[in-house]
């Protein structure tokens, strides 16, 4: 929605008085608090204080900017409504914080945060939507009803397309909502209170990780528990009072030493880079996929800019992230290390992975996504286990590149996914349907290629002699040790 | 156990001396330290001096409420014995603290808190005692042996029926304990330091997150978990410094504003309410049951109190908490929400899933609980998975509600439950036993009913083709964009 | 590797000078600064101002001890090189730290965690070479290539066995690393740095129980998730203002009485004990393996002097600093709980089980460890759930005992082990193979032996009648009270 121009009128003059190249003009605060945001303050102060004291302790107090300079608005926008004669909408998107914070903004609109709400038709979505769900949550804006398991999971992070009732306000099924992605009614995309919380909006707020943990956690993204392990959070969390958090500045190796959070590394200010708000631009593998993709390869499917930023410069800038902590030798060599596990998961398990469940696909009883017993067990081998194996390693976190990682990779590997579609190709090629003979036969044939490959001969008695020996030698000598 | 009259008649002499009405005479505190307390730190306070330490530390230090004040005992208590010269017991009762603090005690009393205890009979009590456990613990209390997975499991948390030896001491398998529901010798339910933990017994550490986290954490109620991830922890844990945690009057919108603990929402004092130590008097679902039911229906099975309190009530307790922070709309949004998975759970999985269980009973091939996978499967399917579904949504943290709540109630009912349902049907249709094939038809009749409705339907290819048109179309866009 | 011999004459001559006895002289500094490191500044102020920061913030920098003190090496180290006209080391090894600190990196070489890095030839070495792994990591140490899961991920927590390359420096594959077992080049075991983390390297850090979580989390050891639920942890996570954690004297009881760290009960000074570096000689259970053991058995099979401490011994030690805040009939209470956890497991799952997994080896198809699903079953059994049920019952975190633990092992017992097992009995016995058909047999036969037990027929309905009817009541009145 866009708001009456008197609030930019008003920074612009002050622009234009005190003589501020415009360029530095962003939030740069009003003359007085408006007698609109004083009307706000007869009845809001009373029956929701803790909005009024939050705001307070806000930036936004020092700058005048209160309740109506971000929720007023035009009476075209479709979200305004009539609330006690002033015109204002519920929502504040990213496109109104542009008005002050266009840079900020501009960045993050960018990123992938900023798309995080595109995954209609995903394989995520199916699950929310028919697996999980139905449709029995009624709304104005559903009358044919909606997946009460999308609202309550899926939009809390990944942001709901809101929906305006004919009242002027969003329909109870799309907000609350402050998932990143949120698809605004102004079109913006985005919710800049996903990180910068209501109603204090602060910095400290979105550097810390805790913040990021909202959404970055669980089986398949456990961002946050692999930072606490990692030597990053064990001494931010021991050494938080030592963060300088609130500071305006916040320069690694200037004005903290402490520790880093998630901002540090991926987004705030260093000695030699300025503060982004496109997640992506100091990250050199995107582990989404089942298959590690560099991020420029993932940013040009999705049409952002950022195709035009080799991993190779990302990681530069990640490297001088690190060395403000770490020695380039260090750094040099953790890359080689973290490099090798995206690779060995990609090559050993997330390749073939994907051929073999994309044979067994004509061999399900139902075409349905998620409706045979290999589609669950495939997508955890990636989606959860492969992704915490590599954002293990990208944060050193060993627990959770080991046993939450590739032991459970090779667990499922071993135990589920190939012995399931064997069963499925024995029971095609006796099915006696033409067909599903020919496609149990290919299965067949490419689970015992695979299985004969170098990574997974060991499963049939076949590693190579010398190696046995050696190790079952070490075994020995391992057993006499503890006479287990 | 019933203790000398003396403190109380202290306690009624400075009421009437200084004029304190009764009602307000609640934990004032006595003139002096007495001097069998004094007695007591001859040695204690050598041996262990934290205990001496702790109590400087608490409110009942400047209440001149010392060791033998909670600790002295008559001699016909049950659980009495001389110690020293003075007789005393080792458990400070509900009942004690009631001397002092007779609401608080009155109001646990009422709560489900006071009756976590009366788990004998229960699924859980049958999975310690014989499923996991045995009668390997021998001890004076129980010559005929205890499981050891239930002292140090469920009773740590339930709390234990009390056991006293001759000797006056309680049985090492009852204590220690401070389970919030433990059976005391005096009659009474509950232990307070449960929450309000020895021995400074503060208000601050029982308003604290982390001590409700003793108990409800895990996989059938991580309720710490939850919160931890929620907006609402999020805050707390980056700005535990501003919580004002210490003060007496500690009233969100007050005294403090930064986030709400687990004692915020549920128990303490708003601008409207007094505290309170019924844990139920601002829930509106009861979650613990294979299908959620109203709190007042609940309590009105354990005979409480509560069965007068209906959960609008409730409902509107809690409002008023929420009102602090958040405007109204906001609020009736969230629990138009929160009803909305309660009831996709209920109705998709909790009834049906109910029905499917009890046609399976006849077909297992022994009777005991736990004896077939099936009770296994099922039991996590509502005591794990569900409840974490529906307490994920009640305190928005979205992960908890999606990948630990439905992503996993769904992939267990469609790769786990029904399967192995099916198995059973058809193993006891081919069983040439009369009644296992009736059970086995029947069974088999309501799989394919239930497999049949809207609900499930996906996943045998009967989704609405419609619906279907256009999934596939959004999935094939999804595809385009990311080429997957 | 060795440095050169300046540091150690000038600390002696300090002794000498200032009369000091010799047994106190540990770590006493230097009267300035040297020139070698000032020169280090040069640089490295600049390109890594974190590392002079925080050494800064250190103990170090009072002392004069800078960056040539630790990192300078002798020409004939096998791991010296020539870096800007001085000659380093990357490594600082226990040696290296022991010329300051001889008593402590005496007491850590005689503990188990310098022994972490020998686990070339378990179970877990195999999983991360051969099952979760390759030979895909190639570097100039490895030419023929190591698993970048071990690397990754054993390694990380357990300590690489650092290989120098040509120029000096660590190959990639082995280093960063700070793996508390770490194999350094000149013959020490260890890394001071795996707890008191670089550059400050505080006894505060080393004191907080994250520190200890950056290897004692996860699936099968989760000491850092079971102190967080116990009472200990919770009561530090709020009280962590009051621990006086920086103080050089820190004896519980003294210096601090608001809550125990891991390093209160397992390390650190006592009113009557001295710090130790030795992590077992508080310990009176060894919990890792199968079959729980006296730890003076694991010292005796690992040759560490440990041998000659009885478990009795080491239980005393702990009592000690239980005392501090427990009187001892709370403390005698608390082992024979905790002693009848460890009992029920060994004896009712351990031992059973060790014996029926020994008796299925010969029906594997593969001999490979880890080929056949029960391998997998038994292995997180013990490695997994047995070792959470133990710890967390060490601990008194009951969620970890119960649900994490007993819970677990039970599930795993009657649906995974025990039919996976059966079925392997009965495919060998109809084999037509003589060897196959003996081992089934024999299996079979005691999987019919144990199941018989009195711990384990209540699965086949063969509970004692007058305990089952006691059972039924007490499950018709939990029903009756519950309606369910």
């Amino acid at each position: 929605m866009t708001r009456n121009a008197w609030n930019c009128v008003a920074i612009l003059l002050l622009v234009l008085l005190v003589g501020i190249p415009l360029a530095q003009a962003q939030a740069i605060g009003l003359p007085e608090v408006s007698k609109q945001t004083i009307e706000c303050f007869d009845c809001h102060k009373k029956q929701n204080p803790v909005i009024y004291q939050q705001w307070g302790a806000s930036k936004h107090f020092r700058a005048n900017v209160g309740c109506y300079e971000c929720h007023g608005a035009e009476k075209s926008d479709p979200d305004a409504y009539l609330h006690y004669n002033q015109t204002i909408a519920t929502l504040v998107t990213p496109k109104d914080c542009s008005r002050c914070h266009s840079r900020e903004v501009s960045e993050f609109t960018a990123s992938h945060h900023a798309k995080a709400g595109r995954i209609l038709g995903s394989l995520d979505n199916v699950l929310a939507d028919v697996v999980e769900g139905n449709k029995g949550m009624r709304t104005m804006g559903f009358p044919e009803g909606v997946s009460a398991a999308a609202v309550n999971g899926c939009w809390q992070c990944h942001g709901s397309q809101v929906k305006i009732l004919p009242d002027g306000k969003p329909d109870p099924a799309t907000y609350p909502n402050s998932g990143i992605g949120r698809l605004n009614p102004d079109g913006s995309e985005g919710s800049c209170n996903a990180c910068h919380v209501r109603h204090e909006f602060s910095a400290a707020q979105a550097r810390h990780p805790d913040t990021c943990g909202k959404c970055h956690l669980g089986p398949d993204h456990p961002q946050k528990e692999i930072y606490e392990e990692s030597k990053h959070g064990i001494a931010f969390f021991s050494k938080e009072d030592e963060m300088n958090m609130d500071n305006n500045k916040w320069i690694v190796g200037e004005d903290y030493w402490a520790a880093p959070t998630c901002a540090t590394c991926h987004m705030s200010q260093t000695r030699t880079q300025p503060v982004t708000h496109d997640i992506g631009e100091r990250i050199s593998w995107n582990n989404r996929p089942i298959v590690s993709v560099r991020p420029e390869v993932a940013d040009a499917k999705m049409g952002l800019k950022g195709k035009d930023m080799p991993w190779q410069v990302r990681r530069q800038n990640m490297m001088d992230v690190c060395s403000a902590c770490h020695n380039k030798n260090w750094v040099d060599n953790f890359y080689i290390q973290y490099d090798a596990l995206v690779e060995l998961y990609n090559e050993k398990f997330g390749k073939p992975g994907k051929e073999l469940a994309a044979l067994a696909k004509p061999l399900k009883p139902y075409d349905a996504p998620f409706s045979a017993e290999i589609d669950w067990v495939w997508f955890e081998l990636w989606h959860h286990e492969g992704r915490r194996a590599r954002h293990g390693a990208a944060m050193m976190a060993p627990d959770y590149t080991h046993w939450h990682g590739t032991y459970e990779i090779a667990k499922n590997w071993y135990t589920e996914f190939i012995p399931t579609l064997t069963e499925m190709a024995e029971k095609g090629i006796h099915s006696g349907d033409a067909e599903k003979v020919a496609a149990g036969k290919a299965l067949l044939a490419k689970i015992e290629e695979i299985t004969n490959t170098p990574d997974h001969m060991w499963s049939v008695d076949k590693m190579d002699p010398a190696e046995k020996a050696k190790r079952d030698k070490a075994r020995d000598e391992f057993k006499a040790r503890y006479k287990e």
